[in-house]
């Protein structure tokens, strides 16, 4: 006998069982059907990938860490996959028969060795949507509309999707003041403001701040006074719907270098999503929304759910017009999102509770007479073939207590039992294991149901499928 | 400019697109259905595992290649799973508290470092079902007749599932003066008799034998002629139906040392199967059927296409007794099979033909006018409220001609065209890029469809959709 290998997961993984399992597919599907709705065509991409193809400028930049080995057999590097944008970068390049602008989705693991936590694991799955080969803001209107349309759709009207433009960030940074070297820094002490607050941001852009809950001291990006107070100003831009927001944006920024383009865009924006009905309910312009990455080159956006702010970013994206570049001397701007399905899946079932049982079956056939096998067989066919998904118990000799144990354990809500007697009368007894619905059940005529005691009963077999088909639905 | 990186694949990879992933996803949800309505539960277990828990009896025996590394960081050997076996019965060895039997489904990507061919790839989808924590023929039967079920609801009613059990090709060679030792060599000998032929299959057990394809000498077992004659002697049993052919076996082995077990089973499966309905029509008792695998300790069973004999097995299983006790203490005999879920795809296109649509787009809305991009859009949104897949062209100042080939090369049937005229007279132009639809078209009164050339129209705006509706239909 070989020793014994401990059956555990490697770090940060995880096994998906039953109902959870079911939930996934169904959103999966949810989301499938809107995004193809919207024209956008499935892609699958393999997990493994050439460390070089994922270690472009955007893994670096992100900083991201990834699984990554020498294959020594064919001499080369390689590594799983950290995001489903590359990938499709890698596919575009290498397909320039494909006419663009190309519109696909695509969802599957990506790995990333991440420190895990709850509700975080290095084998996660995303499900993304992007648009590659075109500039026009026509396709990021779009993209922004199949999100908030597939939210709805998940039965989450209420969710707030903010945009804005990195290029009206960049715009409001120059006029600042802030050395364009520096933007990229500023910009991600502007993402922390959900985290850090208003007053957070202003004090890291200066002289640093002391972190409210590790009491750790955040050293200061140093920016001088004038440059922080020109940011709160961009910072303090309110107004009272969407339009004026984008007014106000404009005359704040008329006339500063490298303006011109970004407030066009964001003007389309806002005019292309109104075309699509979007009218600054679920999606909104938002001056102070800031994505740290550094790949981005016009618009951003991000998505939460208004009943719980605490998941933070449930979906997020932006333009990103230099990604395909890395493999390919075509032009092609390209623009997506992500949505982590893991994240959005526990904020479905916190909301509106989700389906425990572990299982989908409706009724165990139970096994007393080992002589009755084939006639039990017979049984679950029977009702299989009626459309209801039906399980016989598969161990022989088993006490009919543990047999029901394991209807329980499985949420199996009803159980047949048939032993010779009932054979010989044509009947067999129906436990019904969910409590509630036994004590609810009538009392009927002697072809019907008997109710013996509560959640048990005797049936004509004749009648059995038409009642649990009844009971069932 | 960094340096451009070559947008490849890695060896034995494959991207998927459009119709090829949406005949995969509706096969795997029909077998999915089917699973459950025979009680199985779905599990997803990660693609990395623990080196030590991939390489166990069973990849050591059936040879598997792997793709493996150290994780510096944590000091942990990983590797990628290449079967969705081994981690089940990982599993199952670390949930004590689930109830056994334990009846579950998955379906997955595995790897393997084989040689990559016409339709073989490193990276390849499996789909399982396996029962685990019971000895009896009733789980057997189950796992075939689930199986035969799926592939008559995929419309493949034509195939052949042929059992056999390992014991009793034990048995047979063990009154055959084959040493128990010897067995396994002889079965891979066995098993390859759809490929060499019984002759061949002789041959190899003997002296050895000259390959027809190569003209290479292959080197034979050298079992004596006494053996030979045996083996020949159980192979040559012939019967009219599966009865008898279970039977004839029970006759020609009986007495046989170790014979008794595997005799009650195989007829304790053939009685179950009967009850499940299955009169040895599609799934048949075949006493030569050998599979190569060390691990199986009971029946095996594989299908074939009987329009598709050189698909070769479609799918396989068995009952392997022995796999979680790499694990865990705990008996938990098994059993399961494994679909090849991208060979019956192909086999499924072959014989039904394919949806080859590369989209499933039903209109196209092209943009001739910048200034009516908000109508364009507008629109669009109608036909989508309306239940239309449509999308809009999202790269302005495209020339027409351009803006249709991109419908025609995405297999687009519609291009519904809107200059200034028409948005004034409230009309739009369609074109239905499908010349045979066009031509079949009937000419319709001056409020519906006005036929200008084949396959273009004019049509009031308030008909577009219901048209639309109707011919997309």
């Amino acid at each position: 006998m070989a020793k014994r290998i401990e059956p555990k997961l490697v770090k940060g993984m995880r096994d998906q069982l039953g109902a959870q399992l079911r939930q996934r597919r169904a959103m999966t599907a949810t989301i499938s059907t809107v995004f193809e709705r919207f024209g956008f065509t499935p892609l699958e991409t393999p997990a493994l990938e050439f460390v070089e193809t994922l270690t472009g400028a955007k893994a670096g930049e992100t900083g991201q860490r990834i699984y990554t080995w020498s294959h020594e057999e064919d001499g080369v590097e390689l590594g799983l996959r950290f995001d489903l944008t590359v990938p499709l970068a890698r596919f575009v390049a290498a397909h320039p028969e494909v006419r663009r602008p190309f519109k696909r989705y695509q969802t599957g693991s990506v790995f990333r060795v991440d420190k895990p936590g709850a509700g975080r694991f290095r084998e996660f799955t995303q499900f993304d949507i992007d648009v590659v080969g075109t500039p026009s803001m026509l396709a990021d209107a779009e993209i922004m509309v199949a999100m908030a349309t597939a939210l709805r759709e998940l039965g989450l009207p209420e969710h707030s999707i903010l945009w804005n433009h990195r290029g009206i960030l960049n715009a409001a940074l120059n006029k600042s003041g802030v050395e364009p070297k520096r933007a990229t820094a500023v910009i991600r002490v502007l993402d922390k403001a959900d985290k850090i607050g208003h007053d957070g941001v202003l004090a890291e852009l200066g002289d640093g701040r002391v972190d409210g809950e590790s009491g750790a001291r955040i050293e200061g990006l140093g920016l001088p006074t004038s440059q922080i107070e020109g940011i709160a100003g961009f910072l303090a831009i309110e107004a009272g719907s969407d339009d004026a927001l984008v007014d106000a944006v404009r005359a704040h920024l008329m006339g500063v270098k490298g303006a011109a383009d970004p407030i066009r865009e964001m003007e389309d924006l806002r005019e292309y999503l109104r075309a699509l009905g979007e009218n600054g309910d679920s999606v909104r312009f938002d001056p102070r929304l800031a994505r740290g990455m550094d790949y981005y080159t016009g618009p951003i956006f991000e998505a939460t759910l208004d009943a719980l702010p605490e998941y933070g970013s449930i979906m997020g994206g932006g333009r990103y017009n230099e990604l395909v570049s890395r493999f390919s001397s075509e032009q092609l701007p390209a623009v997506g999102a992500s949505i982590g399905v893991d994240r959005l899946l526990a904020a479905l079932s916190q909301l509106k509770g989700s389906d425990e049982r572990p299982s989908v079956t409706d009724v165990l056939v139970t096994t007393m007479d080992k002589k009755l096998l084939p006639q039990y067989l017979a049984l679950v066919q029977e009702l299989r073939a009626a459309g209801l998904n039906a399980e016989i118990y598969l161990k022989p000799k088993v006490r009919i207590g543990d047999q029901l144990r394991y209807a329980s354990d499985w949420d199996i809500p009803f159980a047949v039992i048939m032993g010779s007697d009932e054979m010989r009368a044509g009947r067999v007894t129906v436990k019904d294991l969910a409590a509630g619905k036994a004590a609810a059940s009538a009392i009927e005529n002697r072809n019907q149901w008997v109710e013996e005691r509560p959640g048990q009963f005797d049936i004509d077999r004749a009648h059995l499928i038409a009642k649990l088909k009844e009971l069932s639905a």
